[in-house]
């Protein structure tokens, strides 16, 4: 079993306006809810694609109750902790003839005692789980090393984090299993300018593999086994978002499965690709899997 | 008992963002949420001043909840109709350095089923009541004219109805007791530019009175007994939102005492203003109220 866990989930909600003009008063046109966080969009394609996955993190008042709801109506399995005042945050996305604005709230306060649960829960939780994927954003009260600590309670090696800045770092010198930032993140938080450098000075902190996401380049794996690069050559139309989230699904199956590295990436590069078809995060279009599997090209790096 | 009726009420949400930039992602810094709609603030302020109310209207959904347990809690009656499928609408207000951006969400769909359980309820609740306030926007799905259709079964005489437009002229055609337009909109509804001469209109096409809120101007009172304007001779500081429904609070409580105009009219303008002082609508100031009551110039009109 997979366990997704997600600190700081939210019910992201979409306006449509004909034109965003600020300081004036708009008619929404069309309004749609979501439940969203980076955790819940692996999950969601780990259960689309058969693989057993749990969902677990903090959740809370009535926002929490619908991201709940949500999760059980797809069938999704989940043991949230629920938090005792705060409530889980929404984000609102407006959409406009110009693009999308993005109103991110920054979440319930978490208490020292919610958050002391929420790792008794995860390391409940661990033992029963082949790998664990720990990403997203953080809520206010929980620590910046908050994945770094959870993947040393849960046993770091079994723990895929995507995160960015010193969480990443801290990530690291907790010995996670692998890491996967992409590549400004991980140049951000390393100071360094080459890709291969940045990652490897992860690899030299602790963590068991990298695995940057180079947008339409593809993927770089810099291992501890060795280096891999994949990309699928062409290009698909659609929208971005969740192609990490899928990815890191991918990544979590075939590491839960054992697979070795040139076949972990060819999945992860194929089912990220997958997801750009699909208006929202959480899923990819099958169809268009089985078509781009086997296009992908995988190279053995001599870096 | 008076009755106030809220056919979109809406869960008010106000976001804090330094500045608002079109196409960019945003952080919260500060979140508030709170039940709204323009019937719900009239029975806050009745109920503030220790008036027995009963609030109704349509709700649904998890904003639905949202406002009915904000009412309990503030210890006002309430008898909402439930919606089966719809949900209650959000506002969103975002405020940046620059002032305020709203996003006003429509409203759920009621159905012909659920409209005609409305009308029963706001029957056996008018049976109750010794007056009635419909105010406020109309949800998809509800006749443009629902105001109107309303205040004929509850009994037009006992009805305040504070709406605009096409609404308007119908209620003022049902004989309804009172309405209750700022300048504009009776100008609108009316196509006359004169505030009297559309005030009288109103009358002639069967209402029982116009109550005109001229902002800083105070307010016009032109009924079947007689025409009075009445005004506060000092300008207070705040936010007026709000203002108008603390004036048809006031409006409401002397109709069902059966105060004279002048003493109505008085009592308009004080309450009115004694809502400027604070921040959010719902709510008058008591010791502003106390301190301007006898300050409020009331004269008798030739108009």
């Amino acid at each position: 079993m997979i366990l997704t866990v997600t600190l700081n989930p939210a019910v992201d909600v979409t306006y449509d306006v004909g034109r965003l003009r600020p300081g004036t008063t708009h008619r929404v046109t069309a309004v749609t809810e979501r439940a969203g966080g980076k955790g819940l969009n692996v999950a969601r394609v780990l259960h689309q694609l058969g693989r057993p996955v749990t969902v677990t993190g903090l959740v809370g008042g009535r926002t929490g109750g619908e991201i709940r709801a949500e999760l059980a109506e797809a069938g999704i399995t989940e043991a949230f902790v629920r938090l005792q005042e705060g409530a889980s945050r929404r984000t609102v996305t407006v959409l406009d003839e110009a693009g999308a604005t993005l109103l991110n709230e920054p979440g319930p306060r978490v208490s020292a005692s919610e958050w002391e649960r929420a790792q008794r829960t995860l390391v409940r939780l661990a033992g029963q789980s082949d790998l664990i994927v720990l990403s997203g954003s953080l809520p206010p009260g929980v620590p910046a090393t908050a994945y770094a600590d959870l993947s040393r309670l849960a046993g770091a090696d079994r723990c895929l984090v995507d995160t960015s800045g010193a969480g990443l770092v801290a990530a690291a010198e907790a010995g996670v299993g692998l890491l996967t930032p992409n590549a400004e993140e991980l140049i951000e938080a390393t100071g360094l300018t080459d890709v291969v450098a940045a990652a490897r000075a992860m690899l030299e902190r602790g963590a068991g593999g990298v695995v940057v996401t180079l947008g339409e380049d593809g993927m770089l794996a810099v291992t501890l086994a060795g280096s891999w690069r994949a990309r699928l050559p062409e290009r698909l139309e659609g929208n971005p978002t969740g192609a990490g989230d899928a990815a890191a699904a991918a990544l979590a199956s075939g590491l839960a499965a054992g697979d070795p590295w040139p076949a972990l990436l060819r999945e992860a590069v194929a089912w990220s690709a997958a997801a750009v078809p699909v208006p929202y995060a959480g899923e990819v279009d099958l169809p268009t899997l089985a078509r781009i599997r086997d296009l992908v090209v995988v190279d053995e790096s001599e870096e």
